[in-house]
Parts: C-alpha cells; structure tokens; sequence
C-alpha cells in the first residue's frame, strides 16, 4: 500500500479529500496552491508542507490534481522530472484521460468524486460514489485501494461514462441549485423567507429516491393548467426568468418518458 | 369547533389532507369526485360517503375544494343554497380570494398546504407549511384552528403573497424535479442507474438548509469553465436540453447576489 500523498490544489475538493485521505491512514505530504495562504490553510488542517511552486514539490506515491479543469494540463507538465514514477490521479468529472497523453507520466487515472463540495460543509466522504479510471493496472490499484479506503462506493468508470455522469450531475446539482436561488429571490423580493419552501424541497428529493423524476411531477405544468402557467408568467418581470419558466414548463408538459 | 367536513376533490391533496384531517378528530362525511370509483377509494380510507354529483352533497360545518384550479368557480356555483351557510375553503395556491366574490357562500377562504402530493406516498403533515386566509374573522378562525389541528406551521397569507410562494415553489419544486428527470434520461440512455446521483442531490438539498442558494453554487458555470460547458454543449443531442442547459448557464453565470 502507498502512504504519501501530494495534493494539488487546495479548493473545495482537495479540502474535503485530503481530511479523507489524513483519516483513512494516508500521509498527505505536501499541498500546493499557487495562492500560498490557500496551500496553507489545508496543509495546516493536515499537517503537510504548503508550497505554492510546482518545482517545490518532493517526493511522493501518488500526486492528485485538483485543481481547475483547464489546468490539470499545465500543472502535468511542470512536474519536476524526477517524480514522474510516481502515481497522478486527477479529480475532474469531465476531462478525459487523455490529458495525460503524450505526457511524461508513467502511471495516471482519476478518481472523481461525484459530490458537491464546500470549503465550510464537511462531508461523510464513505457515501460519496467515487468514479475511478487508470492508464494501467498498477495505477488501478493504486488508486482503486486509495478510493476503497475513503468511500463504500467505488465505481470503475471510462472517460466517456464519467462526462454523462458530471453532465448529469450539472442537471440534478447545479441547475436545480439554481432553481433554489431564483425561488430565494422571488421570495425576498417579497420579504418572504426563504425556510418556508425547505419541507416541499425535501419532500420532492425524498420522492426521486422511491420513484423515477418524471413520474414524481407535480405543479402547472405537468397538469396542463394554462391559466396558472400564465399568470406565472406575468409576475415575473425579469426577461431571464420569464423564458427559464417557458421553456422548463414546456419541456414538462411535452416529456417523454 | 367544527366537526364535520366534506371534501370535494380526490385527487393528490384530498388524498393526503383527508386522513390527516381525520386524524386529528374531524370526521369526514362526503368525499366528492366526478370519477365515482376516485371518491370512493378515497372515501373508503377516511370513513365517508363517496358522492359523484355535486347535488349530492348533504351538510358538513365546513367544504374543502381540492380540485384543479380551473374547477373551483364552477364547483362553487353548484353548491347547493342549503348549504351555503358553512365554512369553504379551497387548496389552491394560485387562486386568489376573487374566486369567491359575488358568490352566494358567506365564509370562505383558503388553506393551502405548501408541499408536493402523490397519492401512494404519505407525508408527514405537521411539517407542512398550511398558508391560511378568510373572508371574513369566523372564516380565519374555523381556518386557524383546522389548520394548527394538522401543522405546526400555520401562517396567515393573502393571495397576493401566497402566489408569489406558489411562483417560488414551482421553480423550487417542480423544475428542480424536472431536472432530475432530465439527469435521469441523459443517465438512461448510457444505461446507467439513477441512483448513482442520490447522495450528490441529497447533499445539495442539505447546504440550502445552511446556506443562501446562489452561495452554495458549484459546477462549470459559476465557474466559468468555458471548456467543459462547451464540450456538454456538443454532448447533448436534443435541441430543448440544448436550450436549457445554456440558458440557466447564463444565467448562473450572470447571476447578482
């Protein structure tokens, strides 16, 4: 088993992961952050050395990027030579392993955690689904134990499986996130609080776990209720939100299981 | 206190506030639907007489029309003039109090219980915010008091008010489910199971009981991840998913706090 563990980045996944890793028995040696007070601030809640330069990294058995998607490709290239034997796992729903193509390192996969993250939250890191993927069967290993160390739910997943899942996950987490927030400001505009919709919230998420979404429909659009629909319509005043509620109520009403 | 109450309507909402009503001591008399076999499956379950015409109706203390929307004037209109001394009120959460006027019943009002129904799921009824409002101070009294009989968490609303929560509610109910069921199809046609995404969509629900929505956002869009939203982009073949991933893109992504 590998013991040392360099995380890269120091964001809303590396917070939650490398707390994870700390507890499953792992040693989490280094963090970096190009904003060294970030690096600091993880590498102080588990004990590891901040650096804020690639070229200060030391060695370690398996590196994990986490950092922006669009940087994996950059931090790859600025390893320092002499670590490249190591094993590289980056976290990210939604790049291929094909950013390590054609790179100097020997073996790499992912391991992604499907969940939504905070620097303030802690998570239950055992529930989290962690979808795992490597260039080799050594890196597989490697990172499948790692993964089984943290998480009850460790699911092998090609590049290909994993972007439906986080394209997904942007439709189950992200957009209904902000369905939330257009709710919270409908209501603060009326000096309504927003606590009032939290048991209809939890009551449509307890539904989906007990039968498919679009059998649990409710509301306007799913009954056809044209009047409702639009006098809704009418009240909102923003552009914005007036063509989110006819397109979302149209889909509703034309869907096709 | 009243005691006797008739329910004219049998479909998601009578189902659940019929047996919640009779748990709490009234007893229910009629149930009406103009599906027979509908009245009498709920009628059965609470102990009543399942009726299919509205002149059929005999006296309670109080009528509760938990019918679609567009029904509700003319369910009052045949109310027979014997019985347009008691208490009515209707369910609704976007009919105002207007549906009333110039009718010939003297104590109306609404209570409208702000939560998603089905038939085979039971709900907890005391957490259910009851958004109560009267004609009249004998009306909000009966009301009041029905309402606190069922919820903890029973607030005076006009109609003006309890539409605009009506508003916020569909974005935070029915379109948030609308979005599962989209994550659910993008996830079936890769012949992936639902499931995989229930402790991502609990977890999100669980930050917006700490946190504002807009603050608890995450994902490519609020961080302008212009690489991975176009990739999803290309990734989504159906014109409408298309259309509803860039337009709340743009608007997570533009969002003022």
């Amino acid at each position: 088993m590998i013991k040392d563990i360099c995380i890269i980045g120091a964001g809303n996944v590396a917070s939650s992961l490398a707390p994870a890793l700390q507890g499953a028995g792992y040693r989490i040696t280094q963090v970096f952050s190009r904003d060294f007070d970030n690096a600091a601030q993880l590498a102080g809640k588990v004990g590891a050395e901040p650096v804020s330069r690639l070229d200060k990294l030391s060695y370690a058995d398996m590196f994990i990027f986490s950092v922006k998607d669009n940087c994996i490709a950059q931090c790859i290239d600025c390893i320092p030579e002499n670590l490249c034997d190591a094993v590289f796992a980056h976290t990210s729903g939604s790049v291929g392993m094909e950013v390590f193509k054609g790179k100097r390192l020997k073996h790499c996969g992912v391991i992604y955690p499907l969940q939504t993250f905070s620097k303030t939250l802690r998570i239950g890191f055992r529930d989290v689904p962690l979808l795992i993927e490597a260039s080799d069967k050594f890196a597989l290993e490697i990172i499948r134990s790692l993964a089984l160390s943290v998480s009850d739910k460790v699911l092998e997943a090609d590049s290909e499986k994993r972007k439906n899942i986080h394209l997904a996950a942007v439709f189950a987490c992200n957009f209904t996130n902000h369905m939330y927030a257009v709710a919270d400001k409908i209501l603060e505009d009326k000096g309504i609080c927003f606590d009032i919709l939290l048991p209809l919230i939890d009551e449509s998420v307890r539904k989906i776990h007990r039968m498919k979404p679009a059998d649990a429909q409710t509301g306007p659009a799913v009954r056809g209720d044209a009047n409702v629909i639009a006098e809704h319509m009418s009240m909102l005043a923003d552009e914005r939100l007036k063509q989110i509620y006819g397109i979302m109520t149209k889909d509703i009403s034309e869907w096709e299981q």
